[in-house]
């Protein structure tokens, strides 16, 4: 809707104004040619000004050549070449932004630069840093009809506003799905996020102020390491071991420093690709029970599993409630559809679903309504089966390509799952950012592992990605990976 | 996906541990009627135990009528009774929720509960207490149409992680719709965001730390309340006068109190329905700049205006970048899609984005392209048209039957737009609740004065929406909330 002011105390006559301001919108883009005005005297009306002035105003426009004017139809916008630029640049702002910000937003920025770098891709170049559901698999096709059919059934109830813990049928399903992997959930305590990080952003504020102490794995996935410094917290880093997290360092930390939460991925860890064992999750759960200290369990390729004996969620154990788990469907199916969830103890789940009351009232109904549908009528299991073959294959490909092509002196894990493996570089004195850009400048994109540690370390270590790339590409890339680091290795 | 685990050290053999726990996920009602189990070579491997325990535990579950057995086909859950409850409680939390929550948690869950019981309605109530797009006019199938076209033009862009900045083409339309009502702003000053209250979470989040001090307008929005206590802000109330919020309350506040931010919605205000002229609007923005306090300025209902003339956002006067503006297609169209933004300084938005980006990494992108396509392709024009006409008529109704049915000592606004107005009740002693509870006996819902202030009023107010009702239920509404007052002012 179009709506202009006019100042009456002006000494530029009102027809005049209308027609300036109308003349800019023009020009600037905003109308463009086949854009209806409003009729003389519903312009008049909202304006509140004689019709008489806006039909002088628009006989201005017309004689400049900016309207048509159709005899008893509206006046609509002509073809004609702007001539000013797009928008008027303000005066600059009196606000100095940087100062008024709060001191974890400049940090904040930074990490969001990174992570967006982290995005861009050449044609050319191998892109093992890319981690998220590939664009050539998703199934768009079939969650078109999931969406047609819950619009259909009952779109005017997910155009409103929906509960805020969810989506009920959709927390139905997703404690159906927690409970096949022997996770004992109902519906209640289970809450749908817009993702999962979202989600972990709920966690956090429920249970974390700035300065707050939390115990994390190093290396740990980025994008949660940017949350917990925009929340100002003060991390403690656990290394991993080939099993998992060091525990005896744990429980030192959970002993001497108090953590508020302990943050674990203990399948396909994000970026290392291990998965710990039944007895090393047992111990885990055992030391924050003994402590009482809550468990953050990111679960988000939970289901990603191509090789070996499968191992329960910690969450399957938490016969006492210590656990909080995130789930998504983010890393097997659709990203862009921002479906997350939290499964937690009852008590724990009511204060999140205030905290996301209060904060973005309620998630998209609709999307949520597409995600269960498309889980119930068998998709999502269909679709898991097709990315299982397609990332074993894939995983097989990299492991044989490492294998291959690989000098002395860089070793790397074998996941059993996931997307990620993790690659370190010991026979080399040259730093992380110098071996990176060399293996781009060789045609291979790869993430550099200190975005995965809050201290930097000096050895170069890399987080390789089989999320975005075929088998091909994989043999293709560990070849390029393997010329490029045996020139370094050997300098 | 099924996933099991098998404790091969305990007493209990393989393949009872195996039928036992596939028996339980039938009881409870996680596997269900015609579910197929995996093949017994592909649940041995993920078990990782010989073929012939799971051959035998298939067929202790068939002998105990769990299965239906097909040669040569997969086996299938049969139909039968389930024995035990759905999922066995928990032994009980060993975490307090209640004492490792943030201090501003108990709070946000006593808001959450009292915006919760804003929604339920009874049939036979006529309910002025609902403020949300009328559900019988939402154009579902306009926008079911949309994603369709979406999703087969872009679906596997759509369905991927987005910008966090939003849905580029979306962030145009914007900045175009906002030009149209003279605010000059490009898409690179424009953030999508998942609804308005979303948009300001993030703006408390860039630009407050709990303790710190902003300015409010009493009455103002009852969400918008509760989440600046989340955020642990200390509130200045500025009282309402007929013409917006008190000037000279606000000058004295922000020279002698500091506010970081003030917050306004100066059209079609929440809750009172009063619209603020222009005089009004320069002097409030020449007081901030003075000041350099940032403007947050509430949009939610700018287009939603039916009688007299039109007033320019402060926005479009805003040539020195101190106003953020919130807007919402919430109000008008599709709250369910939760489309929300801010328009606001180019330094401003980059920090908002960076927000966004490490707070829930991005937006839906689908939902986004469907509402940036619905508003291309002029539905959204045209269901504004029908909005307006509609309301037009209900504020009308709502005028017309206040001033036929309420006694003396019930004063009242009378707003040239959106869906609410303001009933204060001089001429009584009778305090809110008693009143409310009285006139919810007598048929009509209204939503208590109290919720829109941070310090409680003993003075009876009530917000009356004109969101859900017809005329018809409007008329009715007035004469049994005139009867109902009637009994009471003059007890």
């Amino acid at each position: 809707m179009l709506i202009l002011t006019v100042d009456k105390a002006s000494t530029v006559p009102v027809y005049r104004q209308i027609y300036e301001r109308i003349g800019r919108l023009v020009d600037d883009g905003t109308l463009v040619p086949g854009d209806r005005l409003p009729p003389t005297r519903v312009l008049a009306q909202t304006v509140g000004v004689h019709r008489s002035s806006v039909l002088r105003a628009y006989g201005e426009l017309w004689a400049l050549g900016y309207l048509e004017s159709r005899p008893g139809s509206y006046s609509t916008v002509r073809r004609r070449v702007p001539t000013r630029a797009a928008v008027p640049a303000a005066e600059g702002t009196l606000i100095d932004w940087a100062a008024v910000s709060t001191p974890t937003t400049r940090g904040a920025r930074d990490d969001a630069a990174r992570l967006g770098r982290e995005r861009e891709t050449r044609e050319s170049v191998v892109d093992f840093a890319r981690l998220s559901a590939d664009r050539r698999i998703i199934p768009s096709d079939d969650l078109r009809r999931c969406l047609k059919a819950a619009l259909l059934e009952e779109g005017r109830e997910l155009l409103d506003y929906g509960d805020a813990a969810g989506y009920r049928p959709l927390r139905e399903v997703i404690a159906r799905h927690m409970r096949t992997h022997a996770v004992a959930v109902s519906a209640d305590e289970v809450l749908i996020t817009s993702g999962a990080q979202h989600a972990l952003d709920l966690v956090l504020r429920l249970l974390t102020r700035a300065g707050n102490r939390v115990a994390v794995e190093a290396p740990t996935y980025g994008a949660a390491l940017a949350l917990f410094r925009f929340h100002g917290l003060d991390l403690v880093e656990i290394p991993m071991g080939p099993e998992g997290m060091d525990l005896d360092a744990l429980d030192d930390v959970i002993a001497r420093r108090g953590p508020r939460l302990v943050y674990t991925i203990p399948s396909f860890h994000n970026p290392t690709g291990i998965t710990s064992g039944q007895a090393h999750r047992e111990r885990l759960l055992a030391l924050c029970e003994a402590r009482r200290v809550p468990i953050v369990e990111d679960g988000f390729e939970e289901e990603m599993k191509y090789f070996g004996k499968a191992v329960l969620p910690i969450k399957s154990m938490d016969t006492r409630g210590v656990v909080i788990y995130v789930g998504t469907l983010s890393k097997v199916v659709f990203p862009g559809l921002r479906i997350g969830w939290i499964a937690a103890p009852r008590e724990c789940v009511d204060r999140l679903v205030a905290i996301q009351r209060v904060s973005c009232l309620t998630g998209n109904s609709l999307a949520q309504a597409a995600a269960a549908r498309f889980c119930r009528v068998g998709h999502y299991d269909a679709h898991l089966r097709r990315v299982h073959r397609v990332y074993r294959k894939r995983m097989q490909a990299m492991l044989r390509g490492l294998a291959d092509h690989m000098p002395r002196g860089v070793e790397w894990t074998r996941p059993s799952g996931g997307y990620t493996l993790w690659l370190r570089v010991t026979g080399t004195k040259a730093d992380e950012d110098t071996l990176q850009a060399r293996l781009l400048r060789d045609g291979v994109r790869v993430s550099p592992g200190n975005l995965y540690f809050q201290t930097p370390r000096a050895e170069p270590s890399f987080r390789l990605s089989i999320a975005c790339v075929t088998e091909t590409e994989i043999e293709e890339g560990c070849r390029r990976l393997g010329r490029s680091l045996r020139g370094i290795v050997r300098a």
